[in-house]
């Protein structure tokens, strides 16, 4: 059995398997290539996008692969999808971090708080300007999985508005339903806030387009826990700098880490977060755990829990949901 | 009757109460001098500490005064305490988003948003670095008025535990109960945020001590929303620059604006706000209008809403409770 990457960096709580399962660790192309045959089960801890696709030659006894991400976008690719091999991902280790990340970037907004730390990097002491309530004000979230959900319970604990917007429409007992994402363009200009928390599939990249940014109340901000590549990062730019939006909270791009270049760094209505927001302290051991306790599953012959819909590109443990770390 | 302060500044929906007051504007001590005789209402839009104490020989009609404030401790003087003039205040006008505030800092601190959005001015993209959940992290809310409760509440629906505490020691059917404030040393190191919600009275001035600071616990962040003199900021300064605390958020300070030479400005752990945590929009409308829902039933002679106790200092519709903007 093969440990995927670096086997240099501690994965806490990985001890925990040895007594069943024989580990071998991989932290570059060559490595995996070396340790791939004979491995029936593969823990995806970090690698380069393609680095399993090229070694995929040497995987022919796998049979399954855990990923320590909950999204699996930089996971797939054709002759995996077209494999038996299963994927399970760390769908529910990010999702409440991440949600916490959603709410404080609202209230960033809404309180002030964003403006009054850039105002104090020079000193400037501005009162006199007014602040928004978040309460009342009404949250659109694309992408009802458990980030979506988890952002959305808390708006809703806080007085906000949510309309919960997935693939298909239908009945929701939390949110009364969840409207198809056909109807983005349509529903977008009701809301103050826009939670982009969506998979990246065929069907989500770049929905979120200049038609969308245009349609969105040039008061409302735009938030991004998704990926990057659902969003048009030029229209976004664009909608930013005509006032189209009012400003945006991203912790995910298109490229990452955010080159240097990008006009995101210097408007003063965005938020550059560096793909953080589910990294809550002891992150690293739950997604051990989860791999421990799926491991044991797998060799027991029991069901495994976070299975991923390879051809749907996304988890299918809750059929509908859509998450994403 | 007279309104204080800014008489060119337009206080909107004042209109409202012209069919039965006759209005004067005063925007400085001359002209409060030269309209407070025979005035018997007395509306403190803004005025500087003093102005009114200075004029107080020429208010020998005066009966009630409702101030815009909800903090009466730059209102109130020995004269005005020892006189039979009523005082009313904005009491629940600014709490919900001071409330909001509150949350909004720890998240900003929690989700690691404060750092993004001070590396970002840097272009620095500081991953790897973890966050915190903000959900089962401990808050001692100091001062149970209305603002403390905003948030505490807000803090319930989030995860997070809640001590609160006030002057007596009593049951509550919110928080369980109220703990003493004679015990915020033995109970402060439990907390990972101190919200200090309190007004400003001979017995809340310089609460948060040195003392106070060294039982926190050095993970620990520390919230000022009440008044500045509850707390002895030079302590506080000691307590960030030594590491004995981790972090502050404060919307308000000892001197207002801030110094330029104040040290806050600069730490890295601290958040300057420029005392607007309550000013969300429309709250000048809100604030006239409880002022002319004041006005009506003093006129008829019914009870006011909002009245404050002089001798405590802060407001007393509801025994056991104490407030500020």
């Amino acid at each position: 059995m093969v440990l995927g990457a670096d086997a240099d960096e501690p994965l806490p709580g990985i001890e925990a398997i040895r007594d069943v399962m024989d580990l071998r660790f991989a932290s570059d192309a060559p490595s995996l290539i070396a340790v791939l045959p004979g491995a029936e089960a593969l823990f995806l801890w970090r690698a380069p996008r393609g680095q399993l696709e090229d070694a995929w030659d040497a995987a022919g006894d796998l049979e399954w692969i855990h990923t320590a991400s909950a999204g699996v976008d930089t996971v797939l690719f054709p002759r995996l999808i077209d494999s038996d091999v299963v994927v399970t991902n760390a769908r529910g280790i990010y999702d409440p971090a991440i949600a916490e990340w959603a709410i404080g970037a609202m209230l960033a907004f809404a309180t002030g708080i964003h403006r009054s730390i850039v105002d104090q990097q020079h000193r400037r002491w501005t009162s006199g300007r007014t602040t928004e309530r978040l309460a009342g004000s009404h949250v659109l979230v694309v992408g009802p999985g458990p980030i979506g959900r988890g952002t959305g319970t808390r708006a809703l604990a806080l007085g906000m508005h949510v309309t919960m917007m997935g693939r298909t429409s239908r009945p929701d007992d939390t949110f009364g339903a969840i409207v198809a994402s056909d109807r983005l363009v349509e529903v977008i200009g009701e809301a103050d806030f826009v939670l982009d928390a969506l998979p990246l599939t065929e069907s989500t990249r770049s929905m979120f387009d200049a038609r969308a940014f245009a349609a969105m109340k040039p008061s409302a901000r735009f938030l991004n826990v998704g990926r990057g590549a659902t969003v048009d990062e030029g229209a976004l730019i664009d909608a930013l700098t005509s006032g189209s939006i009012a400003g945006a909270a991203l912790d995910v791009f298109e490229t990452e880490p955010l080159p240097d270049d990008s006009s995101l760094w210097t408007m003063p209505s965005v938020i550059v977060s560096p793909h953080i927001s589910g990294d809550a302290r002891g992150w690293e051991r739950d997604v051990v755990d989860l791999f421990v306790r799926n491991a044991r599953r797998w060799i027991e012959g029991e069901p495994m829990v976070n299975l991923v819909d390879k051809r749907a590109g996304h988890g299918a443990s809750e059929p509908g949901d859509t998450s994403t770390e």
